[in-house]
C-alpha cells in the first residue's frame, strides 16, 4: 500500500497527531475504490436511533440485520462504516479487518426534550472494537452546546493519546437559529470552523444554502464578497472556513431529491474540493442492487469520470 | 451439558463478547425446563421497590421472603432470578449456583419526582453475590433518558469486561409520550431498537399493542405494509427491530388479564419469535402451588406442547 | 438444579466466601456425572508446560489440540477443566458455559533451574474467560517457597473479591526433602494443611506413602497411634489435616501403574473420603475411547457403584 | 539568553511558582523584540470561535490558514501567540520552538444563549502542544461566573503543578452588569484584581473608560480622589489593583478606531506602566504587510521610541 | 478488502479475542503479496539491539536508516515490520498505515551478563505509533525465563485488552541448554508449545533439526514414531505442537547458508505448514536490489509457484 501524494499531503497536515491516529486516517484514505484520491464515502447507520427502526429500515427490510451494513460497505468500496456501539459489537468479529470503522460515540432519539444527545460509546469500545475512529455530534447554537464541546473535548483527547481519529458531525441547532438558519452558509462554515477549532481530524457538515442568517454574518460576507452563487463556491467556502483545506470536511446529502438531483449535488460537493460525502438514508433506503448502483455512480463523480 | 444448536447459534451472534459473558448467557439458555430451547422464562421482583412491599406481597404474604422467590423460580424450573441489591444479599449465599441471577443495578420508587431510576448496584456487587448479568432499566422519552444511557453506557463496558451479561429493560416513558404511546407498536419497536444499539445483550420490552403513535413512523409502517393484526405479527416486527433476531427478547406480560388471556398472550409471544417471557407479578401475586401450575403451563407453550 | 445436602453441607463449610465463590464451587460440585455426590474428577492439562507438547501429547496425538480436551471432559461427565491461559483462550468461546474451566494461573517447565513457577495468568484472564477458580501450585519446602505463597495470597484476596474459587496444588519439592519424602505422610498431610491454611477453597495433594519423614513428625504419628496402613487410613488422615474435612481436597494419580493400580488406588481415596480426584495423563495419555471407559469405571467407584 | 534586571524582577514575583512556571513566564518576557524589556505583545486568535470564520478572516483571506498567524507573529517579533486547541494542533508542528503559545482553554461563540464558555482544551493539551501558558476566559459578573471560576481553579492548580503559566481574560459581563459598566473604572479595576486572587500569572483586561460605575465604588474612588483623568492614570490604577504591580497585566484594544488613536491608546497603555498589549482583529483583520507595519510601530511605542 | 477462507479460518481460531485483536491479526493477514494466502513474511530489525550497528549494517549502509527498512518490506509486498522503540518513532509518521508494525518491547545486547532482556517499549507506545502487534522474546531454560514470562503476561493482558496481537520470539537458551539443544526438535517444539500456552496469538521460533535433545523427550518420540527424517516433517511436528495448527507460526532462518539453501529451507517451512517466515539479517545485509530479488523467490514459493 504504497501512498499517492494527495494522501501523503491530506496527512502531513495532521501535524500534532501521533503515528497512530496518522495511521488510521491514511486506512480510511486508502480503503475502498476511492483510496489513494483524497476522497472518500462513509456510511453511517444512526437512523435508527434518531428516527427509529421502522423509519429507517422498514423500505428495505434487509437493513435491520447489522451485517447488511458491513457487507454493503465493503461491496461498494467505500472508505469506512460508522455506526453506534450494539451494531458494531454485532459485526465487529465477523467484518474484523475488512473496512475501517467510526464508533458514533453520542446519540439522539426523536423522543428528547433537549437538543443533546447521549454519550452511549467510548474510547475503550473502540480499541476492543478495532475501530479507527470516534465520531461525536455537537449541535452548535443549542442550549447544550457548551456541555457537547466539553464531553467531545475529553473524549477527543484519549482518543488522540491511543490513536484514534475524531470524527465530529457538525450540526447547528436549537438556541436562536431558525430552520432556515440551520443550513445557511455563514452558519455552515461556523460550524465547520468550530468542529476544527476544537481539534476534529474529519468535519462532516451539510451542504450549505446560498441564504445569510447572521445580520453582522452577512454584511462580512457582502464586503468580502463571498461568492454563493453556486453549491460549488459555497463548499469552497466551507472548505477554507475549515483551517482552508487543512482538514477533512465531507458532507451530508441535502434535502431528500431524485438521483439527478443527489448526483448533481456530489458534483457541486466535488467542485468545489469537498473530501466527499457521508451517505445514510440514500444507501440503505433503497434496495441492495439499486443503492450499490448509486454508490457506484457517485464513486465516478468522485473520480472525475461524471 | 452439551449445547442445543439453537443456544450454540444464539452464542455465536455475540461475537465481539468474550467467553465469560457468553458463559454467562450460556448458563441462562441452558437452565430450567427450557434449557436448551433458546427460550427463557425469567422471574423479577422489583416490585417492591416500585409499589411498595404491601402493594407488591400481602396478598401472597410468603412473598415479604428473598427466599421464597429463589425457591420459586428454581423448583419451576425458570431459567433466570432478577432482583436488587438487598434481596440478593438476602438469598445469594443460600442459594448459591442453583439458578443464574441478574442484579437489577437500578430502581424506582412510587413516590419519584422525576421519571428516572436511582442506580442502586454495581458490577462489583453483581461478582461478588454470582450473577451471571446486570439489569437496567431506561425510559427512552423521558427528560433523563439521556442520563440513563450514559449511567448503564459505563456499567455496561464494566459488565462486560469483566464476563457479564448485560439486560436492558425499556420502558418508553414521559417526555412527549402519552399512555397509548408507551405500548404502541411503533414506540415499543424503537424502545428495543435503542437497547440492542446501546448494546444490550438481552432486551425486555413490553408486548405492543396496534397503536401506531408517532406521525412520521405511522407513514412509514403503513407505506411498507408492517403487518400488525396479531400479536404474533408485532412481536415478529420487534425481533426485526432488534437486529434482525441477533438479540434475545423477551417480553412482560401486558395489561392485567385472567390467566386464559394470559396464556393466549404467551402463545402469541411464541408464534412471534420472542426468546421468552419475564413474569413478576403474575407469578408472586398469586399462592405458590397456583404460580407453579402457572408457571407449568407457560413453559409447556413455549416448548410447543400447548 | 436442587443441591444435595452434601454439597450444601460442604458449601456451608466455606463461610466467610462471598455467594459469587459459593457459586462457582457450586458449580463444580453439580456439575457432571458426579454433580450433587461431594465428589470430583477434574481434567488437568498442564502437561505441556511441565513436560513439552510431545512427551504429554505424541502417544494420543489428537491431544495436541486444546479442543480435544474440553470436549473430552464435557463428554466424560467430569467436573471441571484446569488448564494454563492458551489452552483456555483456544476454546473458551466454542465451549463457554459447558463445563467449568480452572485458570491454572503458574506454570513450570522441565528445562527450570530454580524449584519455582511462572505467574502466567491472572484474575482478570479468569474472569474474560468465564473460569469458576484460578488455580496455583505452590511447592512447600523449596527455596521460593514464601514468594510462591506471596503470589498466591494476592491472587486469593483478588480471585476472593471477584467471585472466584481458588484451587492450590500444594506439592512438596526441594530444599530439604528427598524423593521419598515428597510423598511421605506426614509431608503430605502437612503440605494439604499449608494450602488450607492459605485460604485454598480445593486443595490438591498426591497421595501419601506409609513413609513418615521428618523425625519429630514420626515421633508425633507414633504417639498418637496414627493408623496409616492403608491408603484409605491415610487419605482419612489428610482429610483430617485439611480442617477436619471442612475443605475439599482431591488427588493426583500416584506413581504410573495399570489400570487396575488405579483403580485400587481411587477405591482407597474414595474409603478415605477424598473428595475426588485430578486425572491428566491417565485421561489423554490413552486413546479417547479407552479414557472415556476409564473415566466411566472411576466416575462409578466415586458412586460406590464399583 | 542573559536576563535582563527588569525580567528578573518581575520573575521575582511569581514566589511561589516552580521554576518550570518561571521559565515559561521566562520564554514570553524573553521573546521577539521586546524580550528582555518587561512588556509584551500577544497574538490572539480566537475571534474564529467568538464571531465565526467570515466576520473575522473574510476581509483578509490569507487568515483562514492557521499558519498565517504563527508567521505573522514571528516575523513581528512578538511575545507570544495565543489560540484554541484546533489552530494549535494545525501549527504546532511546523512552528514547534519558535515562538511561546497559550492554549486558549475556554471559548464561547456567537450562538450561546448563556454568558458562558465551553472548556475546549487541557492542560494534557498544552503539553503535547508544547505551549507554555493556558489562557481562560472569565466573565466576572455572569451568572455562570462561579463555575467558570471553578473551572479555572482546577485547570490552573494543574497547570502550575506541570511547569505551565496561567493566562486569565477577565470580561465583566451579564448579571447586574450593563454597557457602560463593562468598561467602568471601578469595574475593570476590579476584574483584574479577581483574576489576580485567582492565582493568574499573566492579567488580560480591556483599557478602562473614566466611568464610575457601582455607586459604593464612585465614593470610594472620590473619597481616596483616585486620578481617573487620563488612560495613563486610570492604567496605573488597574495595575496597582493587580497586587501593586507584582502580576503582569496586558491590555487589548479598545473600541474601533482608527490607527492614529489605537497608537494613542498604547503610549497610554505604556505611560500608565502596563506590561504589554493583546491585539487580535486589528491584526489580522489588514493585510500582512500593514499589519507588520503596524505592529512595529506598537512595538516602537513600548520600547519608548514613539 | 473482502477475506479469502483461509484467512477467515485463521481467525476463527482466535475464539476469545476482541474484533480489535482480530482485525490487527487481519491488518498482517491481509498485507503485502502473501495477503489473503494464510502465510506471511515478517521484516525484523532487532539486529542493532543485538549486535550492534556496525555488526548489523555496515555491509548494506543504507540499512543505518531506519525508513530504509520500512520501505524495503512494503516495495517487497512483504507482511508486517518489527523493531524496537526508536526505529519506530523515526518512521512511524512518516510510513503510517502503510504497512503492519510490530513495536519489539524487550531487547538483549551483546553485552548482557545475564540471558534475559530488558523491556524497552510497552502497549501504550504501540498504540500511539500506531501498530498492530507488540513483540516479546521469551529464553525458555534462561535462569531468568520465569521473570519474562511473568513480563509478557502482564503485556499480553493489556494488549490484548485494547486490541493490539502479540507475538512471541521463544527461543530456547541458557540454563541446561546446550548448543544442540537450543535447536533440537523436541526442544524447538517445546518452546514453541510454550508461546502458545502462554497466549502468543503468532509464535516465532527456529527452524528444529533433528536433533533429540532431552532423554525423556527422546524416548516419547521415538515410542510414538515422530517423523523427523525432513524439514518438513519436523515443521509439521511444531504445528501440531502449537495446538495442533490453532496458532499462527513463523520461522526464522537457520544457519547461514547460500540463496539456494535459503530457498530449500524456505520449501520445507513451507511443505510442513509453517505459516511463513521471519528474514532479518538475511534482508537487510544484502544490496536493496538482491535483498528485493531474494524476497519476490521466497514470495514465490509461499504462493507454490516455486
Amino acid at each position: 500500500m504504497n501512498f499517492t501524494p494527495i494522501v501523503r499531503d491530506i496527512l502531513s497536515k495532521y501535524e500534532s497527531d501521533n503515528p497512530g491516529t496518522k495511521a488510521n486516517l491514511a486506512r480510511i484514505l486508502m480503503q475502498g475504490r476511492l483510496g489513494g484520491t483524497g476522497k472518500m464515502i462513509i456510511l453511517p447507520v444512526d437512523q435508527g436511533f434518531e428516527h427509529g427502526p421502522a423509519r429507517s429500515f422498514s423500505v428495505n427490510p434487509s437493513a435491520y440485520d447489522p451485517h447488511y451494513h458491513y457487507q454493503l460497505a465493503i461491496d461498494a468500496g467505500l472508505s469506512a462504516y460508522a455506526a453506534p456501539l450494539g451494531p458494531l459489537e454485532a459485526g465487529a468479529g465477523t467484518f474484523a479487518g475488512q473496512i475501517p470503522t467510526i464508533l458514533k460515540v453520542n446519540s439522539s432519539n426523536s423522543w428528547a426534550t433537549s437538543i443533546d444527545q447521549a454519550v452511549t460509546g467510548g474510547v475503550d469500545d473502540a480499541l476492543r472494537l478495532g475501530c479507527s475512529a470516534i465520531g461525536f455530534t455537537i449541535y452548535p447554537g443549542s442550549e447544550d452546546q457548551y456541555e457537547m464541546m466539553e464531553e467531545i473535548r475529553e473524549m477527543s483527547l484519549e482518543a488522540k493519546s491511543v490513536g484514534l481519529a475524531v470524527v465530529m458531525w457538525s450540526y447547528p441547532r436549537g438556541g436562536k437559529l431558525d430552520k432556515a438558519g440551520e443550513t445557511a452558509l455563514d452558519v455552515c462554515a461556523y460550524a465547520a470552523h468550530m468542529a476544527a477549532l476544537l481539534g476534529a481530524h474529519i468535519i462532516k457538515v451539510k451542504p450549505p444554502t446560498d441564504v445569510l442568517w447572521q445580520p453582522e454574518a452577512k454584511a462580512a460576507y457582502e464586503k468580502a464578497n463571498v461568492d454563493k452563487s453556486t453549491l460549488a463556491a459555497r463548499i469552497k467556502h466551507v472548505m477554507q472556513a475549515t483551517f482552508n483545506g487543512r482538514r477533512i470536511v465531507v458532507f451530508s446529502g441535502g434535502e431528500a431529491k431524485d438521483l439527478e438531483g443527489l448526483f448533481t449535488e456530489i458534483r457541486g460537493l466535488r467542485d468545489g474540493g469537498a473530501n466527499g460525502s457521508i451517505i445514510g438514508r440514500n444507501t440503505f433506503q433503497r434496495p441492495r442492487e439499486q443503492a450499490l448502483d448509486m454508490l457506484d455512480k457517485i464513486i465516478g463523480i468522485y473520480q472525475g469520470k461524471m
